[in-house]
């Protein structure tokens, strides 16, 4: 082929061998500036440094104690909702697909009895703690923070020994690290197609994986450079079994990335922020006074947030009012003419499914959630199984639900009115349903989910046992009790 | 290739609509459009199943000669390069950190003892095939193709048998999927950040393998969008060990997606081509008729080349003239009084080194480049060693290299004159060097590639076997043979 232009020959001189920084650099600089570019902000500098520098130096004892709490309800919900999905088929699924692949017996899956390497084990994990989308969420990026991190961190616990006060500091700074590159990036990044929980997810396995290991700043910095190169899922994969194996995929691809870097595999020092780092890749905005402001002081750990209906956090307020509407009024579906909500345009987006066929998809329609919500007065698993989406009083009552797009709705608003055939109409606003920052799970609430979770997978004091080690976890020589455990008879 | 057939391709591949950015075209509309009022194309639909239908069936026999022939030089250049980084401390690096999760010893890791399961091993595989940055290149896109998909089914054919005939068929649609697809979103995916030998890499993998796994077709659309789900490496990491990291993860994360598709792990249908699916998400062009037009008949997998020299391309031209006057002449040092080169800017922008120390460095220096090639008569490895840069003979002969920047010399000509003490000048013009598309590396010349690289690491009668055993693929019972005759004893 005939190399006629500028650009195609310095594409193919990029293919130079592994090369010094100055010989890189030339070749960026060699790059044709385009034409008319509009003035740009000058170039960032030092930011997976210093945020590889933040991550090898917080201890445990720098964690506010709000911190601290709220990782321990971020890893106990999480034990609950993996052990919740464990049998699920896509689980299975996944199990048979890995067996013949797997290492060493290293790490428990949750719920299970198998073993796998760490690597697949945390995958696995990372799946079936997203299959009922029953997790936590960072409402900020709508990262599902733990299923990345933790899935990682207890998988590695398992291999090599980890105190329980380290292993929360861990988890608070894989946390930590991905929600603030998610703000970074949010939302132009999530907009175009990414599921965040994945792109950013698989730094903060790293980084929690990295700090397990004791890696020193510069592994650090190859590890996130390495967690840069992986990115994972798409948000049209929503409603397949793909979605949950983003999460699971960004924890192993966090492993993969700490342990290469602990051996000093190299990445650049700048992936997150140079030209064609990741950032600037991945999205058309790069805020990364999110990643670097007040780091060890404002904390997003602490902002984290657990459902307690099992579908996307965009229908919580129409469950919320649906349910409330139907405890105080004792409603049954033969008196509702129809259902009015007022919506966000997210919930439209994400959540318009008209006619699920299966509990999966019942978790992306508005429609069946507040239809079943008015129904059964419930949104967990149970209400998004095949049986409810296919249930003939849901699905005809879901066909007279209508929600509106409004503007001055926000995302975690709703305003529903229960129109009876009576004439009567029955109206509730949600400003931030259960579940948010403003009105959180309670710690009983938290374990009355975990306990509907584990039921029928752990016997009930194993329930019990497994609750207080989350609980206590600062308090455990060895961490690995958490995941030891977990595991089926 | 002949000139003739590449013309006649290029026309045709002109011939098709071009996409606009941030528009899909639809392929129902891909017959030209009446001039008046250009309609706003429709949504792309069924690309992604049109390109699983398409890999699902086609066979072997549906092969043309000219694409099975450069099917095999792209394996046999792929095992030589392999084997060539073998020994290089990034894969010392990737060996050590992953063989405590490896699973059973299914595969070989070329040109070395250890043996690991298929997804280590092509991961370490296709790092090691790219630490010298001398492997194949499909220069439309810069895609690098061969990393991907060789390191991935050479790895599955250790564990499934697989005959030569169907081994080289899946490797043809392996390396067919990636090119196109990286094609569909070249140039702008590349010149954002992508390193797109690891993002359209993972379909190339994912493709091969569940070609050979015999997936159905609904099989390799999850495949196909657990691969979208998987992409690697950004720019910023070149000249990292990250660089070499990209085609191996690429390889490896194709494996995993083709895995889990065979038992059924779901993803969507519509992976490639939806609304937030890979192509918009990851690229603001996207043009489906360079995926799906021509299937079958239009073959990107007969455009791949080969490097004869271990270094960026801008350096190939005046290497290739050096070589031709030595060997025509018998030229030895003592010989020559200077050398006057007319060259394009571009070669001392990038290649501008007057004295380099380190072997690394000779790979951006033209004065050594034509040194060492007029010396030795070769430009591989051994001749950008530290030991070649520091060769009395070769330092000599570089300080009397005169590069001249000359208007009218294109990047990929030069203009090289020697000039002899006893006053002869022996001139040599290259219009296209040795390895492009116009003149191909003869199979001869891919053996000298092949032997240089293997020289020291496999004993000669092995190389001879491998060497055999690639250029006779068709032939074999079981393709794993290949894999199997290139570790060291």
């Amino acid at each position: 082929m005939p190399i006629t232009d500028r650009r195609t020959l310095l594409q193919a001189a990029a293919a130079l061998p592994l090369a010094t920084a100055g010989a890189s650099v030339a070749l960026a600089d060699a790059a044709p500036a385009p034409a008319a570019a509009p003035a740009k902000p000058a170039p960032a500098k030092g930011v997976t440094r210093a945020l590889a520098h933040y991550i090898v130096t917080a201890s445990y004892d720098d964690l506010p104690a709000n911190v601290r709490k709220e990782g321990v309800r971020t890893l106990l919900n999480w034990v609950g909702v993996a052990i919740g999905g464990s049998r699920h088929q896509t689980v299975d699924i996944a199990v048979s697909a890995l067996a013949p692949f797997s290492g060493p017996q290293q790490a428990s899956l949750f719920g299970r009895r198998e073993r796998f390497d760490i690597m697949n084990a945390a995958f696995i994990n990372g799946v079936s703690s997203h299959i009922f989308d029953y997790d936590d969420t960072h409402l900020k990026t709508i990262i599902h923070p733990a299923g990345p991190v933790a899935s990682a961190i207890l998988a590695l616990s398992e291999m090599q020994p980890v105190s329980g006060k380290d292993f929360l500091n861990a988890l608070v700074l894989g946390v930590e690290t991905e929600c603030r590159i998610g703000n970074s990036v949010y939302p132009n990044h999530y907009d175009v197609g990414w599921h965040i929980t994945g792109t950013a997810g698989v730094f903060g396995s790293a980084a929690a994986v990295g700090k397990l290991l004791k890696l020193n700043e510069q592994q650090m910095v190859w590890a996130l450079g390495l967690a840069a190169s992986q990115p994972v899922g798409l948000r049209e994969s929503f409603g397949s079994m793909n979605k949950s194996f983003n999460p699971g995929r960004a924890a192993s691809n966090g492993i993969f990335a700490a342990m290469l870097a602990s051996k000093n595999f190299t990445s650049s020092d700048e992936m997150i922020e140079a030209k064609r780092g990741w950032a600037n890749t991945i999205s058309t905005k790069q805020d990364y006074n999110e990643i670097l402001g007040d780091l060890g002081k404002r904390y997003e750990a602490a902002l984290n947030t657990y459902k307690p209906f099992a579908c996307g956090i965009v229908m919580h307020p129409a469950i919320d009012a649906a349910i409330q509407l139907r405890n105080e009024n004792k409603l049954t579906a033969d008196q509702i003419d129809h259902v009015d909500l007022k919506v966000h345009p997210l919930v439209l987006e994400l959540t318009g499914k008209k006619t699920p066929h299966e509990g999966l998809e019942g978790k992306f329609s508005i429609y069946h959630a507040v239809a079943v919500a008015l129904v059964e007065g419930a949104g967990g698993e149970k209400q998004f199984s095949d049986r409810a989406v296919n249930d003939p009083t849901i699905v005809a009552l879901r066909g007279k639900v209508n929600p509106v797009i409004t503007p001055g709705i926000k995302p975690e608003q709703v305003d529903l009115t229960v129109v009876l055939k009576d004439g009567r109409q029955l109206h509730r606003y949600i400003e931030h349903a259960v579940g948010s920052v403003e009105v959180p799970m309670t710690d009983k609430q938290l374990e009355v989910k975990f306990t509907d979770l584990a039921d029928g997978i752990l016997p009930a004091p194993a329930i019990r046992r497994v609750m207080d080690a989350c609980w206590n976890v600062e308090g455990l020589s060895d961490a690995a009790e958490i995941a030891k455990m977990s595991v089926s008879a």
